[in-house]
């Protein structure tokens, strides 16, 4: 059976690199740049980031769409998707550079660096006392491959780690709350993580009333947001209006309702905003191309599409 | 048998909630403040930080000494100091916190969030390649039992850890290098992460010598220093020195030649410099307190002293 042609159709990251590396990487498949002309009748597979709306459609022989990173809210948005699986990146490597921004902006926060530095400015050496991870509580939003990898990691600091996820499906050693239980969940929660998927259910979820609901009484003040998963998962301006109030304590952001972050948005300059350009997790290009190409071959010699988004639920 | 007494002496620290706590927590046991006249004649034991040289000498009954922090090359320094054991908190809180400390540290440089920072202060959507933390090599020297907890942290963050010790003792899942491999150990070293106690061996250890030996290949350029430590192991001379001309890329150091650092430093407005003020590893008072008491009610009732410090190697 001839290889089939791969399409790499990319918007906000940089396309080029990524035809010359499924080019490289592809043993002789074909890959058709989307921003140059083609037939879309040889097409048979897509790799996308962020295609525009209807851009998908019209590819009669296309069998299956690769997301470049683990969030599909982009491609899912689509009204005009083809009816064919849509595959998600699961990548070890992604997880574990998750676990890295979770477990630095938590430390960050707890260790209260932002405090420490305006001390190191003044040269003043203060030392007010600094308590112990196990005096923290973490409550993380979405108990996916990501959620439970930082939940192991925070976990072994010492931290007091809750769950939350729609499900509610148990996960060893952690706390895990409900749909029903959010009340709860946020209640006892003084620093929040963010990893959830962003879909109907979810978006804006993150907003004023959310953030009345986390824990008062945490030993460092008021609580702490941090938020990798998805922009439209945050209200910028309820974020910044609890920050003002006292409602939040600081927020670290790694994501935004629009990217790039507007140079004219307050976040920016907010002095307990830490803001970074959604680089969390940034897929490792090598990995996700051999993982994309590995699955293609693998499809084409009759073994099922692996990590299949369900379109239902939209994760 | 009576309860001994105990004589409670501090500088630097606050003496009096020391003296109080081991009131509250002594069960009757007599607690002698060290800032008021007493009789030494009447003291069996001493808990001690930096007291002053000389100041424990002529006390004729006295049993033990007991230091409040891990570091014990205070008391050892002293010429007159009686040849009674002297005993080292050995505390799970602490090394969780110095846990914290470090891989906050090893992270912030690995993150580079003094780079993001800026981004931020210029409100650049900036996004350069993010290594993962397979991609960088920390190398830890100190293996006790703080180095090893640390060093196991990081190697499931994915870190690349190697140990430096002077014995060269093996530690499972760690490469160690001892006394003869120091030179192996820092060529491989990205992040050097210090952990030494003080003594005539390793004090100025961390000099201009030392810093050119570190690896000149890493792939966030040049090596990285973070001393929590002690100050004695440090130049601070050599570490300006070697940041200006580029031996050193930062330094994240917790202590220093003369505590406090004295405002006429320039490590404090140095721009790749991060200075917190001795405390890295706060002992907990509470925990500290029990564990000093518990072990002096253990030995009227005829049990060993432990943890007691070998004063040939000084720990």
């Amino acid at each position: 059976m001839a290889k089939g042609r791969l399409l790499v159709s990319i918007a906000g990251w940089e396309a080029e690199g990524w035809v010359e590396r499924f080019r490289d990487m592809g043993k002789g498949r074909e890959v058709v740049d989307a921003r140059e002309p083609y037939d879309p009748a040889t097409i048979d597979y897509a790799a996308v980031w962020k295609p525009a709306p209807g851009s998908l459609a019209g590819h009669p022989k296309l069998k299956a769409i690769f997301n470049l990173g683990a969030g599909a809210d982009a491609v899912l948005a689509d009204p005009a998707l083809p009816d064919v699986p849509v595959v998600r990146v699961v990548d070890p490597d992604l997880t574990a550079r998750m676990t890295e921004y979770v477990t630095l902006n938590v430390l960050m926060h707890h260790r209260r660096v932002a405090m420490f530095r305006d001390f190191q400015a003044g040269k003043s050496w203060k030392s007010p006392y600094q308590h112990a991870a196990k005096d923290l509580r973490v409550g993380i939003m979405g108990m996916g491959e990501l959620g439970k990898d930082a939940a192991e990691v925070l976990i072994r600091l010492g931290f007091q780690v809750a769950g939350w996820s729609r499900s509610g499906k148990p996960v060893a050693g952690v706390e895990i709350y409900g749909a029903d239980g959010l009340d709860a969940f946020l209640g006892r929660t003084d620093i929040l993580v963010v990893l959830l998927p962003l879909t109907p259910d979810t978006r804006g979820i993150l907003n004023r009333d959310l953030f009345g609901r986390l824990a008062r009484d945490g030993v460092n003040g008021a609580p702490t947001l941090i938020n990798a998963g998805r922009g439209g998962l945050q209200v910028e301006a309820d974020i910044l209006a609890a920050l003002d109030d006292g409602t939040l304590g600081a927020a670290a952001l790694d994501v935004f309702e629009v990217e790039p972050l507007p140079a004219t948005s307050p976040l920016w300059s907010h002095p307990r905003v830490t803001i970074t350009p959604h680089n969390a997790a940034d897929s490792d290009p090598q990995a996700t191309g051999a993982y994309i190409l590995n699955q293609i071959d693998d499809f084409e010699a009759g073994q099922p599409l692996r990590n299949v988004i369900d379109r239902a639920v939209g994760y």
